[in-house]
């Protein structure tokens, strides 16, 4: 494969893009942004040397614990468990919360081979058995897979004496928290309920 | 800005990427395909540092002169004017021209500040003057950018006594004319061929 063929099979670990936007990707840089081109090479490079995941939440930080853990502003006895570090940005924007997160890093989801394992929740469980966790708020999706997914954690949370609760389900069913309006989002987090 | 920020800024560099993209993007990468994002990172160092535009076909290539314009199987009297790359590894796959090509990188596009200077049309007049052209076909899409880059080169290579063609637009092959768009339709009407 020569190298222009080997750029556009590169581009295509992107989801979403096919070998035709791959084609288009690969030609745009070349041709028109070779800085930009430049720049996301060097990015890619960064990102995978320098990022990791928090000790605490499991969210990408360039620290060993990131800057929302260290807060000591923030209420370490709630634990708010979302899919996606997008979740969490978007959890809060809505200023509806002050406790500390978990993010899962995907969700339940037999299909694609996801199971408990490898949403390693093992380290979730570790997490809020740490003393100080008095309430963990299960904010996944309210999808199928997330659904499942707070169902599965909740059960093994509680069995280890952990209080659980769920967001309200103001957000619609099969919606996304990603793309939920701010005030659902801020109702849903105040009505949340005992499981 | 951080680390994980700017990989998601830099991925907004790829045509059709928006913020949300990005984000789903970089998440993706780090979380699921690592090995797939170095394999990016070292593609686009590898294709920015080694490909070039081929000094006659003006497509990108490793060698200064690429295979297809080596090839002294072809002929090296016609040559066939694209908009891209892809128009050309389509109009191959017709298995229809033996001739040369010459690849403009590009259309003229006023709204996109792209003029005659921009698509830098001084190296296809060089081109096509060598002695040994003796005609030019145009094969620019039939779009109005694509028809009007066809208009200006014509007349450019024209007023130089270059012989000019421009591939056939009508009714595709297999096309019915009940789903046909009036357009073409009228098109190949007033472009019909006496047999």
């Amino acid at each position: 494969m020569n190298i222009l063929d080997q750029l556009i099979d590169a581009l295509r670990v992107l989801p979403g893009v096919g070998p035709k936007s791959a084609q288009r990707m690969a030609y745009h840089l070349l041709q028109h942004n070779r800085s930009g081109a430049q720049r996301l090479g060097l990015s890619l490079e960064q990102a995978l040397s320098q990022l990791q995941h928090c000790a605490r939440c499991n969210s990408f930080t360039e620290a060993e614990i990131c800057e929302r853990c260290s807060n000591t502003q923030r209420d370490p006895s709630l634990l708010c468990v979302v899919e996606m570090p997008a979740d969490l940005a978007v959890m809060e924007q809505t200023h509806s919360y002050g406790g500390l997160y978990y993010v899962l890093m995907g969700r339940i989801s037999p299909l694609d081979g996801i199971g408990p394992r490898e949403l390693q929740l093992d380290k979730l469980i570790e997490r809020a058995s740490d003393g100080v966790v008095r309430e963990v708020i299960l904010a996944t999706n309210f999808t199928n897979e997330g659904e499942a997914t707070a169902h599965y954690v909740g059960e093994v949370l509680r069995s280890r004496g952990i209080k659980v609760s769920r967001i309200a389900r103001g957000v619609p069913v099969g919606g996304e928290l990603e793309h939920t309006d701010i005030g659902t989002l801020a109702q849903a987090m105040v009505e949340r309920r005992k499981l």
